[in-house]
């Protein structure tokens, strides 16, 4: 058996006992008291990469929570693979829900309970433990290794963008591993090759310079929610088509492979409705509920309001309402185009009876999607498939994750999301919990990983 | 000239200094810390009443604030008129925007500033002194007369009802006089003729037991507030027409007479607009804005709920959405079919995707039109050609005064609607006044009309 994974195999019980100290540090990057909390977790990272051997391990100050970094670079020849996670956990409350507390780590039925286990200290961990068992067996690394692990994940990163463009020579990689994903389920292991894209709109209309008594002006101008609710019916028909011009021309047509290999996922859509408590599936005609999460695009409604919203009743005729729509893009659209489509066609069929605001009220987000071929990926999937035992799947998401867009933008390596959670693990829930079998697991993927991608070649990665 | 006249005439400005008492007492019904100002106004009507010689005068208790009733019924074999008015005023708050004190008339340009000038003590004042006008030159009334002066108006009359049904036999009357509305404009005295009746309902939908991530679950569930918004634009077109089967059915024509009387009321649409701060006049196609608020039937979205409304952006598939919705009536549309044929419809159009709920959440209002011809309306234009020296006109108002329901449906006797506020008083707003010509002239039309009444004989008023 190769030494590193007799190191991980020996320890498995251990390492859980290691990890609970971990979790025991409650480093809520979103509250201020937690702050002394904060540099806890940093220095409970630094401690343990100095202890395996690596070098320039050190606590980075941004504008807000500290990064922490290290490297081995001794691997000459060899590819050098960056590897992200986060040391910040969610806030643990409402505390009542948690069967035991959520700084007192607790292991039940083989899972670990803590806030933090599965998002994302407990996936940080196994990769620290991946990288020991080279380092502590063999005394180097198969490939150069660079480790950042930020402290604002979970407040959206406001100071990573910065951070990075700072050291961008210090985080030169040829490849960038990130576990805080989950699987499709347990017994599924796989990588998440695919992210929707993003774009957030607000519409405001006004027929009035104030709200009216509906008895005394109803019937005579414009009732602006109704013509919201007109606008809106115009973006999305009922077979769950966006009807803006233009707005599916660059949508990556499926290919039937992928079609098929969807079909094959451990996944049930009976049993998705059902969790949801949802009346009915809906979606847009013609495509899976995996096909329209995944691969098609989407346009949401994502918060409407007008006029008077309490219990009972009130005579008002509003002056005015709003609206919240987001649409998620897949490849090959462009994020700059579908706003632009979407500002127009708004424009185009607003009532000439209302006063139009359409304002763009978050960043964009590019579609992202790694080729299943690319040398990268065939490396953890060999990775994941003697870590695992099990031929990996290839899955997306629907949603966006700002991390990957901007490492993604700012680095130009290929992004490897090999998660480890499962969907019913409770990130920022209460009773927050990862599978045992799969933190071993994914550490023996990950220790495969180091080593698989060294056969990949520097700069082919 | 007529004695009771000449009364008015001689004490003009008098009558405005005593109007003052009236106005100084802060009776705000709605607020429990004025409970004690409530009895004060209540006491003061008392006083007035006694004074001038009316009989059986008293407090009257309700379940709330009590009735003020006092009566004079020595004019054998005449008609007995009702006159109904409120001695409760709305809140003055916000308190800077008044230039004087709400409690603390002024009178500035011809206008009395003051809580209640023209909403509703004012107008109550008025058929006191009328009446005074009579009693004090004559030692009698032209008709027999009740006084029924609430506390409640502004909130509702939650206790008029059982209030009426106890006392039935103390408030016969052929003819219900009510002075709490507005003429059209300033040298346009008249009476209001029609009214248009309520159907109030709430929407709501649900697509799952929670609310859940818009890009995780986007486009594979329906979106609620999309949903929605389908389905209230299938209520109403694009020419402002109602689109649910049959709401039309019964609505009376309107005659050609009564749309040329409309066209000459003095009326500026242009004017109507500029005062809404309206980017555009809008109601169904082919007929003019009086008569779109006034003799056709509305339906309005009072209010829209669903998701995230704050500012920025949450990327949020909102698990439910609501939508408040009413429907104002008239001539012949009978409430009780109207809102059959909007639940049935409702039912009809909404998706299988959603859980529906359709709930009444206010009573029904009955639309309500007094035919002008007759004997009591010939009375009351006599009455008010000779107080204002000008042909009255007749308007409607396109809300629902639910105290002339209460009335039509409890007394059964016709009700002369004779307001002497203007548009711009500001009734229910800061800066509440009252036009002193007005209140003069509809004291002398007020004079006029009890003898006018007389002309019309018993239960033929």
């Amino acid at each position: 058996m190769h030494p590193a994974i007799e190191y991980i195999e020996e320890r498995r019980s251990a390492f859980v006992e290691e990890l609970k100290g971990f979790l025991r540090i409650p480093s809520v990057s979103t509250k201020s008291e937690h702050k002394a909390d904060m540099l806890k977790a940093a220095e409970w990272l630094v401690e343990q990469m100095r202890g395996m051997g690596l070098e320039h391990v050190g606590i980075l100050p941004t504008a807000g929570h500290p990064v922490v970094y290290a490297d081995w670079l001794h691997a000459a020849g060899k590819p050098t693979a960056l590897v992200y996670g986060h040391y910040d956990v969610q806030p643990a409350e409402p505390l009542e829900l948690w069967t035991t507390g959520p700084f007192d780590p607790a292991v039940r039925n083989g899972e670990l309970y803590a806030r933090g286990a599965v998002d994302d200290k407990g996936q940080v961990f196994m990769h620290l433990k991946a990288l020991e068992a080279h380092l502590k067996t063999t005394g180097r690394l198969p490939v150069n290794v660079r480790l950042l692990i930020e402290g604002e994940e979970e407040i959206g990163s406001p100071n990573l963008d910065p951070f990075i463009l700072q050291h961008k020579d210090t985080l030169r990689a040829d490849v960038v591993v990130i576990s805080d994903t989950a699987m499709i389920a347990k017994d599924a292991p796989g990588v998440t090759v695919g992210l929707r894209g993003l774009v957030y709109f607000q519409i405001d209309v006004e027929v009035a310079k104030s709200d009216l008594h509906s008895g005394g002006f109803g019937g005579a101008v414009e009732n602006p929610a109704m013509a919201l609710a007109q606008l809106l019916s115009k973006l999305k028909d009922r077979h769950g088509r966006i009807t803006i011009p233009g707005f599916y021309d660059d949508v990556r047509k499926l290919p039937a492979e992928e079609r098929r290999a969807l079909a094959r996922l451990p996944f049930s859509e009976k049993k998705f409705q059902k969790d949801l408590g949802a009346p009915a599936l809906f979606g847009e005609k013609g495509f899976t509920t995996l096909e329209r999460l995944w691969a098609r695009p989407t346009l949401e409604v994502n918060g409407i309001y007008s006029g008077f919203i309490g219990e009972g009743a009130k005579t008002v005729l509003p002056c005015r309402a709003m609206a919240k729509i987001s649409m998620r893009l897949v490849p090959n659209q462009d994020p700059t185009k579908i706003a632009r489509l979407f500002v127009r066609h708004v424009k185009h069929i607003a009532p000439k009876t209302v006063r139009l605001k359409v304002t763009e009220v978050s960043g964009r987000g590019t579609p992202w999607l790694v080729p299943t071929d690319h040398p990268s990926l065939q490396a953890v999937a060999r990775a994941i498939e003697k870590g695992f035992g099990k031929k990996p799947v290839y899955t997306r998401t629907g949603g966006t994750i700002p991390v990957v867009a901007t490492l993604d933008r700012l680095l130009k390596a290929p992004i490897l999301l090999m998660g480890i959670g499962l969907p019913d693990e409770n990130a920022h829930a209460p009773n927050e919990k990862l599978d045992l079998d799969n933190l071993h697991h994914g550490m023996l993927s990950a220790a495969y990983l180091f080593e698989e991608l060294a056969e990949t070649g520097k700069g082919k990665a």
